[in-house]
């Protein structure tokens, strides 16, 4: 295992044009194409972390608010938040760009988690994190949280069970009671 | 808006095989791919409920846990679980079979949200969804915590809003206190 | 080889949305890309016959009735009719769906022949194949006057080395010559 | 309806590389793949006759021998051999070729037919086909014998109602009663 | 026609997987999928200054050194260096990461010309582009001399009527004379 | 290495269709794509000449003039110029056919230089072309000048160092001076 990264070493920049193939009847982009590119550069991010080979492990829930035209030019930045044992959260953002009618505005951000894989096929360790910025301090502690959220999601966590999580719960939960 | 329509009516079958480019370099489909045809699939259940075009809302988060590899034949069920104003909550199961090693199994399950659209692009109504076995009764009676949950992690709704959910959560809450 | 298969379980079903690249200038899909969604339909049903690999050995002649514009559903039932030494002839049904405009209709039918392959891809034996229902036997029944006229199409056995086809052939000839 | 057209005036030669997406798990190239690709290059020789727009009616049974590999050379011959009120018969001719090895063989031989049609898509009329060379006019001839089978084949004529084959089909007969 | 852009408003970033369809048969990625990518890089820079349609004019000659293996993560940075009346020159230069061995290398470099159009598809005019760093002003100098050898390499001017490469060549000329 | 060539054994016809997703938002092909097929089409041809595997070592700078717009059929003829030791010049000229409106324009020429590589990935040598008609001995005798402008171009020759460019230049500068 190497030695720790920073956040902004693990940064990965993607542009595509969206073309004919990749929108529905209507002429807008496809959700599903946006959450498969959105994959490719988030394994980018993984592996500048990692200097390995990743795998996607999860993807957060992610909802798309505008619908994006054909034509229009779609960026996804992306980002390791935190890395763990052998998995890394990786932090995305989209923005669509019509550029003859100089409309740019957020698309939606997205959620990726990846393990990192030795030649064998089998979880290997990862680097540490390093985030510098506020943002980067602030997006390394939520995911811890967002951790726990996504192991009782999936069933592989009780919600008691939970230790960053329960005490969210107790504060909203006051505040129910507080009513 | 047409007459409710049962939620065997809404099933959609997608067979894809596991081609070079779908992988990553140690021939195992990427995730992104994955989430691309679930797209697909459940854009049909949802056009089978409404007959109407629609588009993605969103993605509940996905886990994914075996590796698949290049020649598998990936086959996708999806199937409308419940219907609102004018959005429907797909439920998706994915299998991969690697029939020369006759090996099969369930590769990862997911919710898909899409709006129904009129010839403008406007949300237009769906017809009511009509649960008949006991797992689309399940399906359905979950879809209501489902929304709320996704509301909430959109930031569209505030926890102590949600109906469905605070009951579950006071459930636990009260487990955890009786500790 | 392994033991014989029942016709069911050699069903294979695929859906493809039929997308720009995938159409002529009047937006209706090829022939040619239908041809090649078949084929990978029909090497499914083959392979979940055989549990082995297969090639395609020939398709039989396929005409192409309505056209099929673009953004339809495009269905695809294929299953294995009959096996012979180690080949496997698959019968396909070919059906698009206008969902929004509540249109479906059968698009065209055809059959294919794989050969299941071994390691060295060298042809290899393949079970025997159980018809239930009318329709599969039916289908069985007429596989061998088909592989006959397949024979003789492709120069491979004279007309009158046929025994179905023969048989069919004096039939034909007799009420022709009656007239 | 434009004036007459040679035979040689509607060739086109299509080349292709067999890339890693158009191949099974072995390396070689799918038989749907080898339709699709013959399908474009009959649709072009069928434009140059026709001048028109043009849609695939029925493809002849194609048989395939030999396996064609990975990084191999196709080259697809089409020429159109007669033509009918608004349909034309063209007749392919497909050769694979590994070059380091040199190594070229025909991989296989088919008959499309396509359908002229106008602005509204309705069939037009197509001009009148010219064999000039002995190979032309032997395709020229057997076009509608072809054309009649085809017919019986997809069930829009009866065998008794055929000019062409009933001849040969006498003359087949005599030779196995002769026996 | 709008405003003077600065150089760096016009970049454009473009990140690549080369994925086993863009590769010949040693696993390298071939020559014309980068032009391809740098293409689209070059067309948003050029859209990004002309907030236009653009079409590509021109491709100045463009060498490959060293082969880029399957897998490799590609880089493209795309800027504006120059707008004449209606038309841009790009530059891009073209990185190759191969991430788990920490290997990165500039793999080329290239100039495009883009022609920006109106809706009725004429060349239209462009921005001012004003060049601030020092790199930026030696790549805005070179552009007139680049355009003058376009010019005379097409076809379009003769070397005597080159203003800037005329000079050069003097210099070039005087050079061997005094050998 | 093998025997001589002649220039006419290398010549590669391919055909393609311009489709949705090789265009532009006005409906006309990319120039990236056309670079991209070209690169297809002078592979084929330097592996003829060769029979070797070949990767490109260089573009000459290319110019469009009229935009090629969908349906369109494009013509790629590509034959090798001449070879230098593991090295081969293949120029391309590029037809664009618009079938029913009877248009048909040349949309551009290039060369393209690629180098044969032996089973380590090592330049080996390449046979001597032969020119035969009176073109090919023009494209041969310039081959060595344009040689000589893409070293230079590329930086790895000096100007002053160029036999058959600096007799040229005397030329030009001679009939400058003399004016």
């Amino acid at each position: 295992m190497a030695d720790s990264k920073k956040a902004h070493e693990t940064i990965a920049v993607m542009t595509e044009l969206v073309l004919p193939n990749d929108t529905n009847v209507y002429n807008n982009l496809r959700g599903g194409k946006i959450l498969h590119w959105m994959d490719m550069a988030a394994a980018i991010s993984a592996q500048k972390h990692s200097n390995a080979q990743v795998v996607t492990a999860s993807v957060d829930s992610v909802s798309f608010k505008n619908p994006i035209r054909i034509g229009t030019v779609v960026t996804i930045h992306s980002k390791v938040t935190r890395s763990f044992k052998s998995s890394m959260e990786v932090f995305l953002e989209v923005w669509a760009e019509n550029i003859p009618e100089r409309k740019k505005y957020k698309s939606n951000e997205a959620y990726y988690t990846f393990v990192a894989i030795d030649d064998f096929g089998r979880p290997t360790p990862v680097p540490e994190l390093i985030p510098e910025t506020e943002d980067e301090k602030k997006q390394y502690d939520g995911a811890k949280r967002r951790r726990e959220l996504r192991l009782i999601l999936s069933g592989k966590m009780k919600p008691e069970e939970s230790v960053d999580l329960k005490a969210l719960f107790f504060k909203d939960i006051k505040d129910i009671l507080a009513k």
